[in-house]
């Protein structure tokens, strides 16, 4: 477990959570618990994501992969514990002393990273590739990429925004204005995903390049081409960008953050 | 997700849930919510323990495991999405109106069934089939096997009895009665159950057995011998019905179950 989460990565999600709630005036030692309990979720994804069942992946973050450096049965469960420790972490009163905001999170957590989010799209991640000979034919339509990848990437980035708001107990503007940057920063994020590893150094990426064309998997960049996607990122960013107009300065940091996200090497 | 949780079994912690909800005047539909929910946490640990890096089983409740059924990456991600399914459910108001109740509730199974519970507790138990060369000889003392059992197995079995004096919000006394209840029925199921993988019928059991001593797996059966063994079952019937003493004949059904997990044969 702590090989899996504390070995680098770049911690875009507890970063976005403790962006927003020092945007919205949520207290930092909560947004710090909430970005933990987040980053165990994305990390135990990764760590099953790279199983041998799954992406079958031994890099990872410039490192060996969890079941590369223990074995398989190890990587499995200590994904699991993760998982499960998210929730046990945002039981705490240290993630906030209301109860009601603590359900809150935890509700929205386990929506973002359940069936109807992470794990489901990851599902249709892996239908999408065409492994299932009794699924429906490889997905080849940009709608069905679109909601593949809202779930499978773009819901753990909507909390992480998303949490802020919870944890400040925003009013339903600003609330409104952080869910829409959240879903384009989501949405963003895959698409320099795709582009990285179509166009990435393996070497500064941290894992494996390539992969996505090597399993016939269709991303937004195939179908739209690379100038199209680069387009629609750049949308995205200002998308993003006019959501938080009405901070105004306050906002400097988030909107540099999906600038980043946009154009990140790695 | 469906296949691996109403495919059957004997439904042993959520009719424990509703026994220790209607004992202690819990209502039964918030019964029936939680009851659900630990049953998800059940399903997901029995479809990660049966992929082939686990303890690769072809069967489990009389039909083909779910990695069987379908496929490696479904199950993992199957018992992924049953495990955060299992949050989900328990943040909901249907579980109970008092927000409150619901933290208790979900810190209390992320605990019993995370790294210091069953999943720690599946960790403790491969150890002890001495499959990881770096890790400590396997394990041959009662102490050891007890501390592995009560993590792996007992955790939830005590959670399915807590979890209805936290929905009555019942006080210390009656609490304390039902946790002894529940530890003892705990350790019990997990004798029972190395006594089934010794002396059971696989076409009752529903699953493989001979398990464990073919993975050179110490079990209390083995370090205390069948008939001191089926003693210490018989000692803690007795003192899970105890344990109950002070409810009369209300607790009868749950006297009843502890005989029933001490001497079923499936």
């Amino acid at each position: 477990m702590r090989y899996a989460t504390l070995g680098g990565g770049k911690r875009i999600r507890p970063f976005l959570v403790t962006q927003t709630a020092q945007l919205l005036g949520a207290e930092r030692s909560h947004a710090l618990h909430v970005g933990a309990a987040l980053e165990c979720i994305h990390c135990y994804s990764l760590v099953h994501d790279d199983l041998p069942a799954m992406d079958d992946d031994a890099l990872r973050r410039g490192r060996p992969t969890v079941h590369k450096a223990f074995d398989d049965a190890t990587a499995i469960l200590a994904g699991d514990a993760l998982l499960t420790f998210a929730f046990d972490i945002l039981s705490r009163p240290e993630c906030h002393p209301a109860e009601g905001v603590r359900i809150a999170l935890i509700a929205a957590l386990a929506r973002a990273s359940g069936i109807g989010g992470m794990a489901g799209g990851q599902m249709l991640d892996l239908e999408a590739e065409g492994r299932f000979a009794t699924a429906a034919p490889p997905l080849h339509d940009i709608a069905g990429v679109r909601t593949l990848q809202r779930m499978k990437t773009g819901a753990l980035l909507h909390f992480a925004c998303l949490s802020g708001a919870l944890l400040a107990q925003a009013d339903h503007e600003a609330r409104d204005s952080i869910e829409r940057y959240g879903f384009a920063i989501g949405e963003a994020f895959q698409i320099a995903d795709d582009l990285l590893d179509i166009e990435g150094d393996p070497a500064v990426v941290g894992k494996a390049t390539g992969k996505d064309a090597s399993a016939n998997k269709a991303t937004l960049v195939d179908l739209l081409g690379v100038p199209a996607a680069r387009e629609r990122l750049n949308e995205l960013v200002a998308l993003a960008e006019q959501a938080l107009a009405r901070f105004g300065s306050a906002a400097a940091g988030l909107k540099a953050t999906a600038r980043f996200i946009a154009n990140r090497n790695a």
